[in-house]
Formats: structure tokens, sequence, C-alpha cells
């Protein structure tokens, strides 16, 4: 078998199953390998910034690293915001990004460049290839990292590929277990948890599965402390049988002020909660300054094993957990506005339904009113970098294909990597897309005030930058174009028939929710 | 003034006086100086990788670099594939990548990353400006970097921006004086050419003008030298009027052949040409093995300087050059195909139109009949990384307004950056976008058996990795949808008159021509 033909079977014997892929010359080879080689499901997509959003989406629901295939440095430079998503979201991912052959390299062929400095920054592993022999090693050993909650880049010359490999393919060699929280640790969060103090126990940087929130709401119980996930979950479970659990504001202002009586912040994966941004006069640290700041667990650490002992500790098994009821909140009528989309959707979205949340400040709404909507899990943004919604759910699609997604996407961020809508159509995935359509960069007129340049109202230059009216964009024939059905909805009662229509039927839709500003 | 109005008077004190932007919260001061600093024309795009190609555009038309504005390490990670084509082209550009404040960075926010890592392997300057008073002399140094045909990039941490400059802005300061090309190895040129021997002179990496193309054409014919352009100029004159030139090929076989028998080859600003890709059994050097190479001049140099003496050494001032007579091709009727569309696309082109060239595979037809057409620039795609074509010919349209920009665009490139037809829209750009649209990446079947592959012939699996059809994509929509008045071509006749029409009107229209592939 040859390099490439070595690395699928590696990937495959690993339980890497689908690969999203733009390839281009220098990948020839591995392409060639899937008709070779059985068993790898090859995902196409029209831009790189929708193929590792499309892993990202994939890993959050299948809990195992899809591969990608990139073509050289600016293949990978496409898809590095949502590389870097996913490595803030400790996200697995393995990436292969194809190289020149190693002998040719040296020639300075226009598409030449320095591959893994771009890949070390969005990376937690990185690796060049330099041997057929060597490459189902390789491929192997990318796995293991990615298992880790990690992100792994590794180079595939294109001699590498098509080069034969005496030694074949790697048998699976299972993920590095993860690490145990140190009993030094859990005795420090104990000990803080019963002193009477006012303690928060944050959760972030890792899925926030049922269970793991329920437990999270025992031990909450258990010792008089407050719950909470992180700012913007990777994963995490809820509506109706979830854990009540709060959830840190995005806003500094407001984060500050919700935490401000904290005495014992307890972090569980999350990081220490700090500003999105920094603002001029808004402090940076979040977490009140006479607040102790306990790192209890990292996210690459046993989670599960940590709860269990937490709910050991503090004798919280048979605490009744604070769970979430069903409540569906009324249909509006009218005039169309964010609140009305908002309540419809928490009103039909299924059970087990998958809510890619990128609306940015629509979200605002609509994560309210879903709080208690039919049990489903919600993904993210964990990077901040936009355009990772509509890939993220043609991935959670792939991963789960007997649940409903649906994606809540602002208009801005839906333009980065629209093409995702093209892989929906061509893999028939099952995902209902809500495009709130405001024609602003919203959250950046709401971040103009906050950051108080120019007294924090915009002059007629910056105003022009911050909208996207003129011309104002027709998402539905921009879905049309890349072959999903797609309406408009104006009014309330336009959104909830046809939202209804679209979760009750299968297949892509969009729907192009015409919507004022939030703020 | 604050460290964003210094930034921003320097730029337009050293004659940059456009930014194309897609700003985020870290930029909204620089975004608040564009109402307070008067003169910079601002153009939005939807997506960064849409910016940095316009930048790049504009450039070459120019003869000046524009500046970007980027949104932290993944705005200008979205922006790296075509600032690497940039790049590899010497064309100059100017890149501010806000950050976050310098005090802010130690929290490592969602956001946070080494953007300087990410911009070395795009640039060829990087600087982190680190305080407000500084703003100013490190713009104007960015500025005097670019101007000497290399990419500049500066990170503008968002308390420099916001932060009081008591040092004003810099006056300009000039751009960095070409060095002239040593004697020696002019010398060294003359008495290859005066030699006897087989002498090819080879322009590539810089601009080459009507009078650049002339002026070689005159050294040619006065020492029997053939001369020739690169694969893929960065700006070359064309059409009635212009030098004739040869023009190395793609495929290395048959560049190899194009030039086996030439024993010295001169290069002008190119570098000593090599295979796109390593092919196996292709040898990764174009020129013989007994090819005696000069490096003559690198693409900084003073190339017309160079040229002059030449011209002098070789006393062919006089020399009749070889100059291209119009020859319009005629109009065809039927099925249409490239072929067809590339003789209207001649026969119809605008006197001193801008052809903005990413059509791939079907270029074949269009640059060899466009070769006899009314004067006009070509524009080609430098760094190999597709997605360049549409938002190159925004910027060549705002750089030169008067003039009729044509941009020809494969299907598959085309969905890389195509909320660049939004931009056009927007800013009303007088260009004729057509969509070679084959449903396939026909380059990559072509490369495929190239590479030799599965013995050169997909599998099923791999054929539908080379395929963009299923769903098919439909321009008109995608046009449509972002605001660009559009039409569909299935026959020559229909070809024929939407071209004329869309030529001889003013505004961005875009053609979406069906065709069959070439290869």
């Amino acid at each position: 078998m040859n390099g490439a033909e070595s690395l699928l079977t590696t990937l495959l014997n690993n339980e890497v199953e689908v690969c999203f892929t733009n390839p281009g010359t220098s990948e020839m080879h591995f392409v060639a390998a899937l008709d070779e080689v059985d068993g790898m499901r090859c995902v196409l997509c029209l831009f790189e910034g929708v193929l590792s959003a499309a892993a990202d989406g994939y890993a959050r629901m299948a809990r195992k690293p899809a591969s990608t295939l990139l073509h050289l440095g600016p293949g990978l430079g496409n898809a590095l915001a949502n590389t870097h998503n996913a490595k803030k979201g400790n996200v697995p991912m393995v990436n292969i990004v194809g190289d020149h052959a190693t002998y040719h390299l040296q020639y300075n062929a226009p598409l030449t460049s320095d591959i893994e400095a771009i890949a070390a920054p969005v990376s937690h592993w990185v690796h060049t290839s330099t041997a057929s022999g060597a490459i189902g090693r390789d491929a192997a050993e990318a796995v293991r990292q990615a298992a880790g909650h990690r992100v792994a880049t590794l180079m595939l010359p294109a001699d590498v590929s098509w080069g034969d490999n005496p030694n074949g393919a790697e048998a699976a060699v299972g993920p590095l277990p993860a690490a145990t929280v140190p009993q030094s640790r859990i005795d420090q969060a104990v000990e803080k948890l019963q002193s009477g103090a006012s303690c928060m126990l944050m959760i972030g940087g890792v899925e926030v599965s049922r269970e793991r929130g329920l437990a999270l709401s025992r031990i909450g119980k258990a010792c008089g402390a407050q719950v909470s996930s992180d700012t913007f979950p990777v994963r995490i479970a809820r509506g109706e049988g979830s854990a009540v659990l709060g959830r840190l504001p995005y806003l500094a202002e407001l984060a500050i002020d919700s935490i401000k009586d904290v005495e014992h912040l307890i972090l569980i994966g999350a990081l220490p909660p700090v500003s999105f941004f920094a603002y001029p006069n808004v402090p940076s640290e979040i977490a009140a300054e006479g607040c102790d700041v306990l790192q209890l667990a990292e996210p690459g650490e046993d989670i599960d094993q940590l709860l269990e002992s937490l709910l050991s500790a503090l004798d919280a098994q048979a605490v009744e957990p604070d769970v979430q009821a069903l409540d569906l909140p009324p249909l509006c009528s009218g005039a169309l506005d964010v609140n009305a989309a908002a309540q419809a959707i928490a009103h039909f979205l299924p059970q087990d339904a998958i809510l890619v949340d990128e609306a940015n400040t629509s979200s605002t709404f609509t994560s309210a009113y879903t709080t208690s909507a039919r049990a489903h899990d919600q993904l993210c943004l964990t990077g901040g970098a936009i355009g990772w919604g509509l890939p993220a759910a043609v991935g959670a699609a792939i991963a789960c294909p007997q649940r409903k997604v649906v994606a809540l996407e602002a208009d801005g961020s839906a333009m980065y990597t629209l093409q995702a809508l093209w892989t929906m159509a061509r893999e028939d995935l099952d995902i209902t897309v809500v495009i709130f359509n405001n024609r602003k960069y919203s959250i950046l007129e709401l971040e103009f005030g906050r950051t108080g340049a120019r007294g924090g109202t915009p002059g007629p230059k910056a105003a022009s930058t911050l909208s996207i009216g003129n011309p104002d964009l027709d998402f539905v024939a921009l879905a049309q174009g890349m072959g999903v059905s797609a309406t408009r909805a104006t009014t309330a009662e336009e959104f909830n028939t046809q939202f209804e229509a679209a979760v009750n039927s299968r297949g892509p839709r969009l729907i192009d929710a015409i919507v004022p500003t939030v703020f």
C-alpha cells in the first residue's frame, strides 16, 4: 500500500470515519485512496472555512474527531479561523494538510509556504510526516493527540502520500487516558464549598452533558453553591429534564455584576472568566478583586470522575437536582421581531434537536426561551471567530443523522461561510437554518458604544461600515443558488408557519427572517 | 489625536488612500477615526478573503499599496490565502491587524492568538505597535516597507488605537529607492546575449508594462534572444500595440519542452521556473539540465533602469519591436463552449479593459484569443491560492474607475470569495464577471491524471470529490442575492448578446456561462 492508503487505513482503524475536504493537486493520491480503502465518508466543502467548522460540529456531537483534508498553506489559512474556534473549545480535530513533495519544497513554487508556521498558532500538536513508511505511525499519533481534546495537524507531503509504505497501516492505538484530577485539588474545593462562604462552581471548556449538569446541580444544592456554565458552552444539554444552571453573561459589565459577591470561584474545565474584549475603564478580569479562584480541573482531565468524587465527598448523591420543567412560550402575531421568532423557535423545537447558535445579538432572546423548551443540545461559538455556525451545523448533522439540527445564524456571520449551504444540499442534511437578517453588524453597533469611540456614536462613515444593507442580502436567493429550499418571513405568522413546516420535514431548509435589531 | 487618528493621518500623508475592511470590536476606534480624519476611502467587505485580494488588485493597478483593516488572528487567517498571493506576486500591501489591548493579552480571552506568528509566513515585514506615541512612525515604516513590492503587516492593539498620541502623525516618508541592478550582472547578461548561444529573457514577478514589453522586444530582436513572460504575470500589457512576448506554459511537461533548447535563461524579476506541483517522474526544474540561469534582477530592483542599460549596451534603442496587431475573432453560434465564449470576450473586450483572469482551465482559450484583442492589462493569480479573481476585480475597479474590468472566473474558484459580488454592488463598480460554470474542479480532473494516482482514472468517490454539480450552482441566483444583475448563457448567441451588453453598460454584471469542461 502507498502512504495515502496507509494513512486512510490508520484513520479508520482509529475510528476516524469522516473526512471533510477541499483537496488540490498535492492531495490527489489521498483522494485516489478513498476508492482503494473502504469506509471513509468523504464530505466535499466548497471552502476550507466550511470544512474546519464542520469537523468541529461533528466532533462535539460524535465525541470523537473527524479528519480534514486541506491543500497546502493557503488551504489551511482558509480553515484557520474555525480551527481557532475548535482549539479554544478543546474540540478534537485531525487536520491533514497536503504539501509539495519533500524534494520539491526547495524550489519555492508559487504555492510553497511555511505550513507548520501557519498551523502552530491554531494547533495543539503539529507534525510533518517525512517518509511513506512513517505516515501510519504519524497518523495514529495525530488521532491519539486529538482524542485528548486537542487539535492535531499533520502535514502530508505529496511524495509521502504516493510512495510505497512497507510498514502498512497502524492498528488502533486508543486515546490517551484522561488525567485524574489530583485529590489535593478536590480537597481544596471541598473545603471551600463547605466553608460557608459564597461559592460558585463554573463548568466550561468541556461538554456539559445532562448527567454532568445534574451532578453539578446536586453538588451545588448540597453545599449551597451557585452552579453555572461559562458564557459560550462547547456543548450543553438544555431544556426539559436538564439541570438548572446559570450562565455567565457576555457583557463584561453584567458578568462582573453577576458574580460580584462570589468569594470562591471553582472552575471545572472553564478558564478564569475575562472580558471578551478590552474596553477603556472596564476591568479585564470578571471575578471580583478579592475572589479566590481555583482551577479545579483542566478540560483534558477526567471531569466525570471528578464530579463523582465531589458528589461523594459532599454526600450529594441523593440530593434532588434542580431540573428544568417544560414551558413552551405561546406563538406571536403581527410584525416579526427577534422576540417573536425566538418564541416560535422554542415552541416548535423538536425533542433532541441540536441547536447551533451563532445568532449573536439575536441569541439574547432565543437562548432565553429555549431554556424551557424540549430537551436539546446547544453548541456555541467558542473562539469568537464568526462564520462557524452554518458549517458547524453540517458537522453536527453528519454526526447525528437521526436528530434535527436547527442553526440560528446572524446575517453578518452567515456571509463568512455561506458555502456550507451547498454541502447541506449535497448531503441532504436535516438542518433548519434561521437567518436573523437585520442588515447590520448589530453586535458592532453595540460594541462601538461600549468602547466609547467618538463618544459612543458612530459618524456617517463608521455607521456605513457597521451596516450591511445597501444592497440588502437576499438569503432566499442565496440559498436557492446553492440548492437549499428557502422562504422569507416578514411577519410572526409567516415565521411560525415556515419554522413549523421546516422542523417537521426532513432535509435542509432556510428561513430568511427579516427582523429589526435587538439593541 | 489618538493613536487611530495618528495612524489614519499617517497613511493618508503617505498616499495610502483606500482601506479595505471588515472590522471588529478591537478596531472600533480606527473605524471612529474615519469620521475624524478626512480622506480615507473605506470599502467594506463581507469576508476578509475578499479584502486582501481587493487590496492586491488595487495595488497592481494603482501602483501603490492600499491598506487593509483586519480583526485579530482569525480575521488575518481569513485573509491569509490572498495575502499569500500578494506576497508571491511582490504586490505592495499594508495590513493593519487589530489586537486586544496590550494589557488584556495576558488573560487569554477567546479571540487571543499569536497574530505575529500567523502574519509571518505571508508577510515580508511584521511589527506590533506597542504605544500610541509610536503608531505614526510604525505606520510610516509599514508604508515604506510595502512600497518596496512587499507585504507589510502591522498589529494595532486596541489601547494603542484609543490612547492619546502626543507625537501626532508622521509626514510622507517616501518609498525606499529601488536598488540598482549591479553593473557586473548587466555585463554578464550582455555577454551571454552576445555569445551567439540560444538565449531567453524572461520577465516575471513585476508588472510588464507596455513600455517594458516593447523594450524587451527590442532587446530580444537586437541579439536574437527569445523574450517571454513567466506563467502568471502580476500585470501585463497585452493586445493591440503591446509587444509580442512568449509565455511559459503552466504544464511542466510543456514548459520543459518549450525551453529545452535555451542555453542561457536570463531572469528579470522572475524566479527560476519550476513545476507548479511535483509529479512522479517529472522534473521539478523547468530549465534543461545544462541551461545556465542568470538572476539578472530581483523584483524590488530598478527594472526600468535595467532595461535602459540593456537597450544601450546592445544598441537596441532603434530596433523595431515586434508589436501585436489587432485581430478580433468572429462570433460563434450554436452550443456554448469555452472557445465560443473566449471568441466573444476577445471580440468585445473594450479598449483599456482590465482582464482579471482566474478562469483556470478555461483561461487556455481566453488567453489565446485576447492576445490580439484591443489593448488591455491582464492580472493573473500569482500564488496559486484560488478565490482571488472576483475580489481582485473589486480592487482593480476601485483603482481605475474609468476602465472596464472584466473578471474571468472559474466556478470552483468563484465560490471561495463570492462575497466580492456584494462589494461590487455596494460600490457600483464597473465590472463584468463571467463565470465559466462547468460544474467541475476541472483543473483537478486534469491534475488527477497527471499525478498518475490510481492509474490516472478516479474511482467513484474520487470523481465525486472533483465534481461540484449535485446540486448545480446557480450563479444568477447567487449574484442577485448580493445585488448584482445576472443572466445565464447556454448558447453562443446568448453569451455574445449578454457579454456585449454587459461591457457596454456601466456597473456590475454577471454572466453564468454554462460550458462543458475544456479537457
